[in-house]
């Protein structure tokens, strides 16, 4: 079987980003884990390396033009060479010289400044693949946990765990979780409310939402239930009973992620043609520069995105 | 020093709450955190002793009739018993003749039939003690964790986190702490929305009511901080950065607890004149008077309730 390619978006040239791939990479259990090609300005990715003391990617595609960028300095230039990383990385993608890719950290602060009307990665990506709408899913080793909602107010959480997108969320997992290497994947389905509302005492958005996306999804031929009281569930699927979790909003599905495995975790979007994961960290421009970064997390965004199938 | 006494009410007579309680006691190492008094029927507890081939507890303080109560059946006679225990164990406290309860469980259908007006235990014991309303704290060996809220709708829980009811149970928590041996405990408050409402923009309500309510208790001279963002806040606490955290609503604090000590949790009543801890399980009336019910939680209740200073 010929090997996997996977697709680095180097990031904000400014930040990290460069630094964490080329250490990521000087790692040979990750580079025996798939051929990786990295998108980004090549003489900015060398003059990294060498100040690194290590060997620069192998494989680079040439995107975006990091000359002018400052180490560690908020520009509109690293936003430009930032977004044009992913852009060649899409293309990649989309030519079938990738199967996954994996995104070095941005800056939202200098998308603005360089004029580009989304607020971060996912939308930009959204938009590229011309997507309407994406999940947020959390690997750990105990835990995988997808969300209906993340960046919203508890509030507008609520109305928005509808049937019809807890149903696009139940869908976008199992989906996600053939291409993470799960033949049949098991989803475990949270409730909104405590005991997943008891019966209706406590909430009927169990009844009238969830419930009904639930059975629609195993109408599809999903292998889902639920939904499931939230405090005992995150244990069950820890415990192995369930491969995903659907948590109905963002600390939901957090909480328990980020105390289960805190320093592990890899954030996966799916709905995009492809499985995407990114690093956990920012651009950090007050480190970068420093050759203090840790690695660990692109390494990480590494090994779960070359699962994919 | 004298050693401190605690009370156990024995629960309903016709569930597991007598048994596990012989089961517990039956530990030296139960023994030895406390003297250890039990309220129920004692010839009941005898009777089920025998049972067991175990000796039955050195001190009971009658109360209650079960001589008409059939084992593993929910019955009238059952709930009124369960009661007369529990009155009888606040008549010792109030009377200063032991320092802490300890509760064996009841059965709500019990005291339906019985024709008492209160839900469950904690209304019981609200009751009986004359206090308006008590808060609910989970700990277990990695996280202490007390609720504004629990068994109602997430969409009320959100109406419900106001200023001055999350001012109310950070003093429960304070308090409860002092009690619970820590001097001066360290109090975490969490947010509501996702990244604690990240300045307004995912919500209002920590501007509106949780800022404010954490200014007042500081103002107190409590030692509480907040709102953080909720899903690294518990694996702060985790880590040992706080004491005990104060969450927003039931899943918020079960998830985290549940996920991170299911078996070794122990629910603990605030707002009582005396620390109440109880078991984490019901009457479990199918396997009552078999033998095979599991002590380990009574004893961890015990444990926690010989905290009390």
């Amino acid at each position: 079987m010929a090997r996997r390619t996977l697709v680095i978006s180097a990031g904000d040239p400014a930040g990290i980003g460069p630094e964490v791939t080329i250490k990521a990479l000087a790692q040979p259990a990750v580079r025996a884990l798939a051929e990786l090609v990295v998108t980004g300005d090549p003489a900015q990715l060398r003059r990294t390396a060498e100040a690194l003391g290590l060997s620069p990617p192998e494989r680079i595609e040439a995107a975006g033009d990091a000359s002018r960028v400052v180490t560690g300095r908020l520009s509109a230039a690293g936003g430009h060479a930032a977004v044009a990383a992913v852009r060649r990385a899409v293309e990649l993608l989309e030519a079938g010289r990738a199967a996954a890719l994996v995104t070095g950290p941005i800056n939202k602060e200098a998308l603005r400044l360089a004029g580009y009307p989304w607020p971060g990665h996912t939308e930009l990506l959204a938009d590229l693949c011309g997507v309407p709408e994406v999940r947020m899913l959390l690997v750990t080793d105990r835990l995988r946990v997808c969300h209906v909602t993340t960046h919203r107010s508890l509030r507008s959480a609520i109305d928005a765990a509808t049937r019809e997108r807890v149903l696009e969320t139940v869908r976008m997992t199992a989906e996600g979780g053939r291409r993470l290497g799960f033949e049949r994947p098991r989803i475990g389905v949270a409730g909104l409310n405590p005991h997943a509302g008891e019966g209706g005492l406590f909430g009927d958005e169990e009844i009238r939402e969830i419930t009904p996306a639930v059975a629609d999804a195993r109408g599809e031929g999903i292998e889902v239930s639920g939904p499931w009281p939230a405090d005992t569930l995150f244990w069950r699927a820890a415990e192995g009973e369930f491969d995903f979790v659907v948590a109905m909003y963002h600390d939901q599905g957090h909480v328990p992620v980020k105390l289960s495995g805190f320093d592990e975790g890899v954030n996966v979007t799916l709905g995009l043609p492809f499985l995407r994961t990114s690093v956990d960290h920012g651009t950090a421009f007050d480190i970068a520069g420093r050759g203090v970064a840790r690695w660990q997390s692109m390494a990480a965004a590494i090994r779960v995105a070359a699962l994919t199938r």
